[in-house]
């Protein structure tokens, strides 16, 4: 940690915060200038709060020059995480995997269908929800564990894998059956006690970005998973919300190579939910693979205008084939395959 | 719900959208002009999402004209909630009530000492964190259930209240013999499951405005939790996110009144959450009373520099006592009272 | 300046980044810690961009430790600065001045009505555009020099100093003679060009901030001014862009405490376009005033449903006088006075 | 336009509100629910503002249904517009543009070196400032004409196109014998005089998307130049300010295929303004041809940590070349190609 005192400082303010760097497990370098003194704080404090020193009296500014987080950064895992999966797929290497399905799993008939039309087009994993997180308290909330039966079934029938979202901790334990990798929301991204228990699994978990998040919060909370033991996590950009209205949230694509930087963990994009409607979905996650994600998870439905949810942004099956094909000849370009 | 289609709509795109409408359960009211067909819907629809109708073929655009929630609305109550505690404090009438104390319960000795802090200052509510939300893993997580008792122990002793936070599901039994009034964060303001079992209690809730959720949000997440049968609920605007990271969020102070507008729900403001910075609280304290708000909560710390959380936006006692005198006074500009 | 190198930085990086520093003016001081070196630059540098040093091979991160605006700053001129009126009316002293009047002048008798009205509640200022800078092309562009001219006359009948909007560095020399107090759009809060112009002039200017400014761009936009010679700047708040489409603007109540401690200049406060609807206008201007507004700049229309421009936000006449009322109360709550 | 009343409205204000539409040229159409009353306005009425009816009693929302824009609007000329430059290349058909150079010309060498390497990129235009807006009154301001006769030698000498920033209209007539391509800064997208000055001229312009602008914004803009009859512009996305700072802005990806769909215009994408970080300048740039954008405009300096303006953001020459080469593999992958 860096502190800047003010120009006007006292030496009685000065001695103040050092004694507080000190207490907190700091070894404190003064440099005394003509004007300003600076206290650099090395070594390895417990944990604190950058902005206590901010606020201490006759201090200019206080930066924290190390990362809060260290399981997630990219010097903990230089290479970068592979995070494979049972029949042989593997997330974070050359190959872009692709998710697909739709918003929810609604009957029999409509996830079986979706799940043929997935496994068609090319993509590894089915994705539909079997537990709704509904804004109004008045909407389709999800079939629960009799969806997340059907799903299971209709993946292995198409060898595909399951993504699905766990809401809460009372869910986790009767999932595991049915589940390949847990989805963690946006909503949840900040449920610390979810994560915690996220972490306790060995399940591969896909923690999409808060809608207000920052890439330290996102990192922050990848982190949790990661002291639980659990290492397969990725994190997946949807959009963050903006003063523009336009489309539901802006994808923010350049949050792709940056935590390509930032972090070893595999990057997914989710178009979808990054623009939310459909026939901006193809060139967005075209935009996402040529900046660098790892995989993309994507709605679809088989009759998108009667989906009781998200039907406004689920492409339509043909519409899936058709970006797969686009999305086989980018990949190379950028030094990557689709399957 | 409106559907303006487009200029060049074909009468069998036309027929489509009508179609949908009346299988939602709308009475169609079409309107012809020579370049565009409107469409009104009206009546008592199933729910749904209006974005499914901005996307289908030859629509140039879609408007909800009733609000999605009902009784959180101002109609459904219009002379407003009044929310009653044992020892008489009601808030929604013309006292303004204080709460404030520590972010987290850290000690017997400091929570018994904020506590009488509290109560010398006129405060009737004393906050305080017994299980923390804390953005890295490494941070103080809260004295739990221990912290409870001390803090039901000190209010007890002092005349007040209890407000504290509620996390998750599993926790709200164990609370509620030490509560009188449960804490909603912004990090849980859609986390729909809590929202409901929340609902399901009839203790008083103070649920937080989400770091990035819109006004429309904030109703409809109340509207889960009036859905359950328990309408003592009230909205505390504490900040959202925005480009200007000067302060620690931006306070929409203008939530304030617009809220009062939209719902009868009392409006609470907490402004150290809101800035962020101990000096700037008094100014935004006394800024939110003057637009309106029905109550106040506010950290404040006995020492706040050695404080385990928060401490940078923590009130000194004096300051606190200070701020009431100078709410006191204003208070009655604007038709209130303050005790 | 400070410089926190990678953990890994080779000596030659460092020395690279040394050579930077003294290249532009800095005594370099280092730190070298077991894992980390920090290098602070202290002295005068010529002006520098901080994001260069973040880029540079082995850096870490790099921090600006001294504010780039020195003029503008508080510690320039500490008591503060009193912008002073040929009537006798002082703005950053005691007392709050309350400017009002129409968006745009309209018509000799829509400006002399407005002006009666303005002078009747206690205002000081006329406010009104002759110059009106319209997102739309088809919208109405103001009176030009007639309506500066039919707002000299109005004002002067009725006692007051006229503020008015300033567009281009072409309108200056023609606008002298008229007004007493240059208004700088939001939208022109950037165009140096003209901020140094004005800087030129001797004429008081209040300077609104940039729609989607932070408050460091705001004081460096006021430094352009000052750097002319012309110290007579007062600084505006009227509503900062973000995700929440209610209200017009989000108004940044919080920059008002957190200006007045910046800087020595004084602070404005407009509702109008901080919420652009008029029943929130009062709240609003009670909440500024509260939160330590020097003055403040509100719409009012003598018949605002028919407004040629932002009637929506116009307050009524007499909404005019009784808000200027309840602020007389108000005012001395925090030591200030309103006439 | 949409009024729809409030389920109380009476019949006086029901009239009220139809009689101020009639006024305002609207052919009304009433539909009668139960419930409520719902007024469509059809017709081409003079240009007003949907604020206005929102707030006026009785009325529960208002919506505009047609654009508040038309030259801009897709539907006006549905093949997209193609702006062809005197050496034949064109802009809005198959082939992607690149444009390239330093931030600032800073010296005739540099901007002679700038110029032989974008050339040798295969790109067609250089880019370089003259008239430097920064916001420090401290920082380098630009060489002025001088500057732009250096540019324009340099681009001849290497068969290149100029394009550079006009910030004012007193520019506009000496630029026009060195500018191939006006840009209009993001500062400058709502400076309207200026917009209607460049309208009337018949040089090509690239008109950069304000930091806070949103998408209807843009266009309203577009429409002022259009309006003046030239038609030859086209629309840059360059970053929006949002919460999020580890990127200088956050790049708006998504406008490009919004605006592909709302406007004929040719859209360009500028990532090294979008990011602001060299590193990241290649992926966004990836991103936006795959996302459909038809030219791209980036920085780079032949010796960027010695630049006088926006080093950080350039791309080293060695760079610029192995990115276009990526460009040209990718462009096919989209129907495109890149010279």
């Amino acid at each position: 940690m860096i502190v800047a005192m003010q120009d006007q400082a006292t030496e009685k303010q000065i001695q103040d915060v050092i004694e507080r760097m000190v207490e907190l497990g700091f070894n404190v370098h003064r440099t005394t200038g003509t004007n300003q003194t600076i206290l650099a704080g090395v070594g390895k404090p417990a944990h604190f709060d950058v902005v206590e020193f901010k606020v201490l009296v006759g201090v200019h500014d206080a930066y924290r020059i190390s990362s809060p987080y260290k399981l997630a950064g990219r010097s903990f895992r230089p290479e970068g995480t592979k995070i494979k999966f049972r029949n042989g797929v593997v997330i974070g290497d050359t190959e872009v995997a692709i998710m697909s399905g739709p918003c929810s799993v609604e009957s029999r008939e409509q996830i079986f269908e979706s799940a043929k039309q997935v496994a068609a087009s090319g993509a590894k994993f089915l994705r539909g929800g079997a537990y709704k997180p509904r804004s109004s308290p008045y909407s389709f909330q999800g079939m629960g564990v009799e969806g997340l039966k059907l799903m299971r079934e209709a993946a292995d029938e198409n060898g595909l894998l399951v993504v699905t979202e766990v809401m809460e901790i009372a869910q986790i334990e009767g999932m595991l059956p049915y589940v390949d990798l847990f989805q963690l929301g946006a909503r949840n991204m900040q449920n610390f006690n979810l994560l915690r228990e996220i972490g306790n699994t060995r399940t591969p978990v896909l923690m999409k970005r808060g809608i207000a998040a920052t890439i330290e919060e996102v990192l922050l909370s990848a982190e949790y998973i990661l002291a639980g033991g659990n290492y397969d996590v990725m994190i997946c950009e949807r959009g963050i919300r903006t003063y523009e209205t336009y489309t539901r949230n802006t994808m923010d694509i350049s949050a792709i190579p940056v935590l390509k930087k930032l972090t070893h963990l595999p990057i997914v994009a989710d178009p979808s939910h990054g623009v939310g409607i459909r026939e901006f979905v193809p060139p967005m996650a075209l935009a996402a693979v040529a900046a660098g994600a790892d995989a993309l998870i994507m709605e679809m439905h088989p009759n998108p205008d009667k989906a009781m949810s998200d039907g406004a942004q689920s492409l339509y099956p043909e519409q899936l084939i058709k970006l797969v094909e686009q999305l086989r000849k980018l990949a190379p370009v950028v030094g990557r395959t689709v399957a």
